[in-house]
């Protein structure tokens, strides 16, 4: 049976929210679920709704917590803290996996250093399967690595076209770099020094992405810094919440216009649940040993559920496997040194 | 009387778009056109249009073009080309200022070395307005400058500064650093060096913004380097696209939804109106010496004639002094060097 710890003390939401995805998760997956973090406060919430004696449900006590806003490190240090706790059961075989809606920069931090990196893998990266018309495209780093090097980037891109391959069934991803022109020698410096090495791998590397094909269908995966990757990432978010608050309030002027909301609703609905992070859950730290699924600081029950499903996912690719053998066969010596 | 110089040979809808914006322009703004370009194109259809007499209309022969695909600097030594043309009549005083749909790379080289820069400006940038729920946020630089240096940002806080003030009649513009964390001491290596500098300007400086700031409403101008402004534009705009294509496609599913559809169009259409680039026209190089107005690849007429009044506009306002004196006044001496 699968054992996913859960970080019951990080995110908006906690410990509330995240004790009841624990309980849905226990319910619909049936997993075994390790919630760490503070017993005097997640024992009250499963004793209300019933679920104290739940096998399935096995409260690990951890007191302290690091806040969303102390250094990422700190956690290395902080050895009574959920998150702690929880990377250090996966370290130690305890858990399969762990899931944290915590302060992403020490889920990072306890994903490198605690559950640790495979071998092969330089520096563990984010991507997210960013949704478009046609499909998918793998966006990556988002956060994972601020400041690259090239050879980081050749990682990534091997990293975002296994992601492709296992998670997303594609079976032979368009890799592109993200940039400012399509033309090869536009960039910046970073960009103009990791595109030849790109073109050396075996990788099927179609050149410069530009901003508009994060979202376009033309890439199956695109690289980028996780400094780049991140603004990306949440300044779509924002938009698609602006668009929306906007079209809001147009409609708000006129009883014809709200009549036609009120039928587009189911529509909009199936749109939203597309769009929707508490409905794919959470996003894998690619390269570490076991999965470390990092979801929203905002994520609710449904959210912290679905990151559990996405553990338990993962856990049932070779992704691993295949990471390590495509990082040794995809680029050549040469580019890795 | 205003002269405005278009390049009618750059832009996917070149010349006849073109042609016709400047028709446009003339006939609702009353500035005398200089359409620059192949005389034996633009001619056929100012007569097509019973135009080739109007004297307000004005043909300046440039049988040459840089194409999408060329080397920008390439248009330095191309004399006859519309683009440099166009720019030779700002220079020597016979245009007040220029529009172009072309080679965005190109028409930044004509802004900077033929236009050419205010002295205080080390490198002109480019500030494009995005609406949000409350107002408009100033993101800068979006694409004139990849690789920057600290004291590089420090000028484009100033001009976005300078923009919100004059431009959108911003009192006191709030001013970030686009950045993945709220706190100083988040970011990458350029963010974590030009802070402290801005800190010690005396603009009204909040710190850090993060990718979801650019739609929050919650600052008015975002600073970053061309490469991420640029990128971010255009993902923004193709989430855009790809929101709608996808919303659409649910609609598709139902008659009722169908039906709300129909009944909302007015109220996204005045949602679109805002969103339309072909509204807005097109956006200023600041810094420049006269107004050089980029409009967009797929420029229309109506986008030609909204970007020649754009450039009218600048004309209007004091920002080239106001940008000149703040560069001076805003920026401490130490911060300068």
């Amino acid at each position: 049976m699968l054992r996913i710890a859960v970080d019951c003390m990080g995110g908006d939401y906690a410990p509330l929210e995240i004790v009841r995805g624990c309980i849905l998760a226990s319910r619909e997956l049936g997993y075994k679920i390790l919630l760490v973090g503070d017993k005097d406060k997640i024992f009250p919430i499963l004793q209300k709704a019933g679920q104290e004696k739940n096998p399935l449900l096995e409260v690990v006590h951890a007191p302290d917590n690091v806040g969303m806003h102390e250094p990422p490190s700190s956690v290395l240090k902080r050895k009574s803290s959920s998150l702690y706790v929880a990377g250090m059961l996966v370290r130690k075989g305890e858990a399969d996996g762990l899931v944290s809606a915590g302060n992403t920069g020490a889920v990072l931090a306890v994903g490198k250093f605690i559950v640790g990196a495979e071998r092969e893998v330089e520096r563990p990266s984010i991507g997210v399967a960013l949704p478009n018309p046609k499909g998918k495209t793998v966006l990556i780093d988002v956060g994972a690595n601020v400041d690259c090097k090239p050879r980081h980037l050749v990682q990534f891109a091997v990293m975002g076209h296994t992601y492709a391959q296992e998670m997303l069934g594609v079976k032979n991803p368009r890799v592109g770099i993200l940039s400012i022109g399509e033309e090869e020698g536009k960039g910046n410096e970073l960009v103009k020094e990791t595109y030849p090495l790109l073109k050396r791998t075996a990788l099927n590397f179609l050149g410069n992405a530009e901003g508009r094909d994060i979202y376009s269908g033309n890439f199956d995966v695109i690289v980028c810094d996780g400094f780049v990757g991140n603004v990306i990432l949440k300044a779509s978010e924002s938009l698609g919440f602006a668009v929306v608050h906007m079209i809001k309030e147009e409609i708000k002027r006129s009883w014809l216009a709200r009549l036609g909301a009120l039928l587009l609703m189911p529509a909009l609905n199936r749109f939203r649940k597309k769009a929707d992070f508490a409905e794919y859950g959470g996003i894998p730290l690619l390269g570490a040993k076991k999965p470390v699924i990092i979801t929203h600081g905002r994520a609710n029950a449904k959210a912290i559920k679905n990151a559990v499903r996405v553990a338990g996912e993962f856990l049932n690719t070779s992704f691993n496997e295949k990471l390590v053998e495509n990082l040794r066969t995809l680029i050549p010596q040469e580019v890795r040194a």
